[in-house]
């Protein structure tokens, strides 16, 4: 204890200095004894008014701030109740112990060891390369991002909910800032299921669980039918996010490959005769990173063989909405007959992420269980975006409207990227024409790898997602993933030039060194 | 397959019923040919077109719809790469089989067995008495409840967002709407650390993580610190939920007295000498359910023993602001020198539930951890709760002059519903006058269950919790909550003289079958 720091300050002195802490504001809300308390706690707390500090007396205080001396009194018993300071006979009113003084205290110093936590496989969690991600995420202004899948700024609906809101909310508190069934609100559920029965699908309201994003979704999923060490099938490559979620529940993940028409089905076949993997998850419209739709044939043959090894599938379509030629293709839900398919979408692409509001189509007994274990991770989905959904899809036109903007203003952007490829990068990229989505897919031509453009085009200030996550077989080192609905149309052409100043100093570093006679540094074997 | 089913209508016939089942909207955004394709589609889905239908000629319809030829080719070639309908050479287009007659379809009629998932233990998922809730919150109009901790419709401040939303939605699109950082939105972050620096809490921005609500910050650190098996320890009684989500998490709960000054921390320690606990959760202020205050006598010794054992605490704090007499409590990790305390609150009490954003203070080496959890759990809290918040924050009368409001009415509730008890139920229930919070902790008299007060007031069409589900030790039995919160004052008054007229007529029966000498149905021994 310290008892020995205690300061004789002369009283009128220091009571002067004290006042000068504590500027009342008579017309404030806040009571009077409540506002020098405050003061008085933010003193000792900061540490101006060290431990052992004699106060003035509540006669002094009261009469140097004009105020009663009642009003003291009750602020400093309300400091003493919070244990700051402390009465002794014959000594006033002193402050007790500084409890944040961290500097002089070496106990502990390195944190107790709990706040570590349990030693999970913390590398499983992140994920491959997620790191990276993050560091994208944080880039500056002058950098030009085509790495992240998010809508672009201007096409977030910020006037259709300031209407929806003037409109609507002061009538409809309850039901758009109260609590919300855990399954989601029934207006949206009952919207979600007639949309979806539009597009094919045979579901009814009972069959939608409101989810908070689509992340929520497969990690709903995934806990459901996953035990540490099961196998799961995904796409090679395919959404990191599933990834990640997957293998942060312990599982294994099995790749299946792509091609033109989306998974090589009948690799997966034989991959069912050898493994048993407990989910199929599949991203079967404009997939996420490849922009491939799978094929009819290739849909009606996946289900077949859910169908006879009796495997679920999890169907994630964020982008359907989003395309670009033709028509919407159908969900591989609307040919489901026999419930293998549950259904994953998200209102983050189409209107806004922030909204946070996404939906699982599946049999009512799994969304009974499911709701059960999203009750215990979040309660429910937060009321007021799904509210909003719920009013912008009653209003047919708004979300229709939307719709039809978003497909020419995407569509514009990725001819704009597609041109600029053929312009800047012509000779060394490969990539395809996806019908919708947010994504291009490039392969380097040669033999040069995507992470060392990433790092030269990092000096260029231009950012994109390399192929090397996605892959969950290793693979990808050539591939890389740009993304055209953020920036905008100028930034997009810009963007890609800047790869392509990037890619043509690697292409000449590359040949000179091919040119040069092997260095002196190379490890001449000691024969 | 049933191909003998084909029909053989009168063509002309059969195109004008077609033709009725799709009316084309010509000023329309969606094309023709869509609208042609989806019509028919929906027909087929529904049954209304059975399997092997004809569909007219291309040429027939296209004149019986006054529409160009090549609007019904491409309506028809969509629907057959639908897989809806198939072209025949001689036979014309036919409807291909029908995916959703499941009546016709014997094949796994319980569905298959992965719908039942994982073997959980739904009964811990749920745990005790969940259902009893569940149905109270489906109650009808007629039903007073004074079960829900849930804020005043007329308190949840609609105006309040309605103005920050006409002032500053078009202007922050991309942080009210889009993707936000997984430790949330930097500006709220900011606002809570300096708000609980003003409580006495030294923290800053880093150590503040932003929520999905508390519930999510109960689940996150129950992940974080406890494996299956692992004990906590809670309050006797505790708030519900929390029991729920450490039972989900296949932990031990084990229970710890609270009296008029909260926690019998003397208990405790007798339970630390025999017991290895990973956790100490604790609601320290205006306790859920019992509305207590922990002394700080108590606090002081609960950190002691935490510090002494290496125990984090969770310290849970939905209510501090929500005070009636004298000055708000500071919180428990006012006077955590040590960081053993893991501090936990919520906006959905003072503000809203619906805007599902709530708080976790710890060190910063936790929340960067935590944030890992979150991310696989739901990306991100809402942006559009988070920024909304944050604007409110940030102009300092809205949140103060809220929080008056809140203090006054609720105070005013609270008085009315204590005076109704006195009224109505002053033979029958101790209760306190708890100094803050949503509820009244109730104590029947005598040996009546509040089980069976709940049955006989079910029929008074008055609903609240009774005290059981919120014991670990399965004690209650003859306690109860009441919340004053939610209901306007008179139905307060109108709900606890329901309750009276329940519990005079279980003492009326009571009395009676005491007078009655023991009936013919009771069992006597055979000797």
């Amino acid at each position: 204890m310290r008892q020995n720091t205690v300061q004789h300050q002369p009283l009128p002195l220091f009571t002067a200095s004290i006042c000068s802490l504590i500027q009342l504001e008579r017309d404030s809300n806040t009571p009077l004894y409540q506002q020098i308390c405050e003061k008085i706690r933010e003193a000792i707390l900061s540490g101006q008014l060290a431990e052992g500090t004699r106060l003035p007396t509540e006669r002094a205080l009261a009469s140097a701030l004009g105020v009663n001396r009642t009003t003291v009194m009750n602020a400093y018993n309300q400091l003493a109740s919070d244990g700051l300071v402390e009465g002794h006979v014959g000594r006033g009113t002193l402050v007790k112990r500084n409890h944040f003084n961290y500097l002089d205290d070496n106990f502990d110093a390195d944190g107790p060891s709990w706040l570590y936590g349990l030693p999970t496989t913390e590398r499983e969690i992140v994920g491959p390369d997620a790191r990276l991600l993050s560091e994208l995420a944080s880039i500056g202004d002058d950098v030009i991002s085509l790495a992240a899948g998010t809508p672009a700024t201007n096409l977030l609906p910020a006037e259709m909910l300031n209407t929806i809101f003037a409109d609507g909310l002061l009538r409809s508190r309850q039901s758009a800032l109260g609590y919300c069934p855990v399954e989601g609100l029934l207006s949206l559920r009952r919207s979600i299921a007639a949309r979806m029965r539009k597009r094919g699908v045979a579901v009814d309201t009972q069959q939608i669980l409101i989810l908070s994003g689509s992340t929520q979704g497969i990690g709903l999923v995934g806990r459901f039918l996953l035990n540490p060490g099961d196998e799961v099938v995904v796409e090679v490559p395919t959404y990191l996010g599933a990834i990640q979620t997957f293998r942060a529940l312990g599982a294994r993940v099995i790749g299946v490959p792509i091609d033109s028409e989306g998974m090589r089905v009948d690799l997966l076949e034989t991959i069912l005769t050898r493994h048993q993997p407990r989910l199929i998850y599949t991203l079967p419209t404009f997939q996420n990173p490849t922009g491939v739709v799978m094929s009819p044939e290739r849909r009606r043959r996946l289900l077949l063989l859910a169908r006879r090894y009796q495997m679920p599938i999890l169907e994630d379509d964020p982008y359907s909405e989003i395309y670009y030629e033709g028509h919407q293709p159908q969900p591989l839900k609307a040919f489901d007959t026999h419930t293998q398919v549950i259904y994953l979408s998200t209102f983050s692409k189409i209107l806004a992420p922030g909204l946070r509001v996404a939906w699982l189509a599946a049999p009512e007994p799994m969304i009974e269980r499911l709701s059960l274990h999203k009750q215990i991770f979040d309660l429910n989905t937060n009321a007021l975006g799904q509210w909003t959904v719920s009013e912008i899809l009653q209003r047919d036109n708004f979300i229709e409207n939307h719709l039809l903007t978003l497909r020419q203003r995407y569509q514009s952007k990725r001819d704009v990227m597609l041109q600029a490829i053929k312009t800047h990068l012509r000779d060394g990229v490969r990539v395809n024409t996806p019908g919708g989505g947010f994504h291009l897919w490039c392969r380097l031509q040669g033999d040069i790898r995507a992470r060392a453009l990433l790092r030269e085009a990092t000096r260029e200030h231009v950012a994109f997602v390399i192929g090397e996550p996605f892959h969950v077989d290793g693979g990808g080192h050539q591939q890389f993933r740009l993304s055209f609905a953020f920036p905008e149309e100028e930034k997009i052409e810009e963007g890609v030039r800047r790869i392509g100043n990037a890619l043509r100093r690697l292409q000449a570093r590359r040949l000179q060194r091919e040119e040069q006679p092997p260095s002196h540094g190379e490890h001449i074997p000691m024969v």
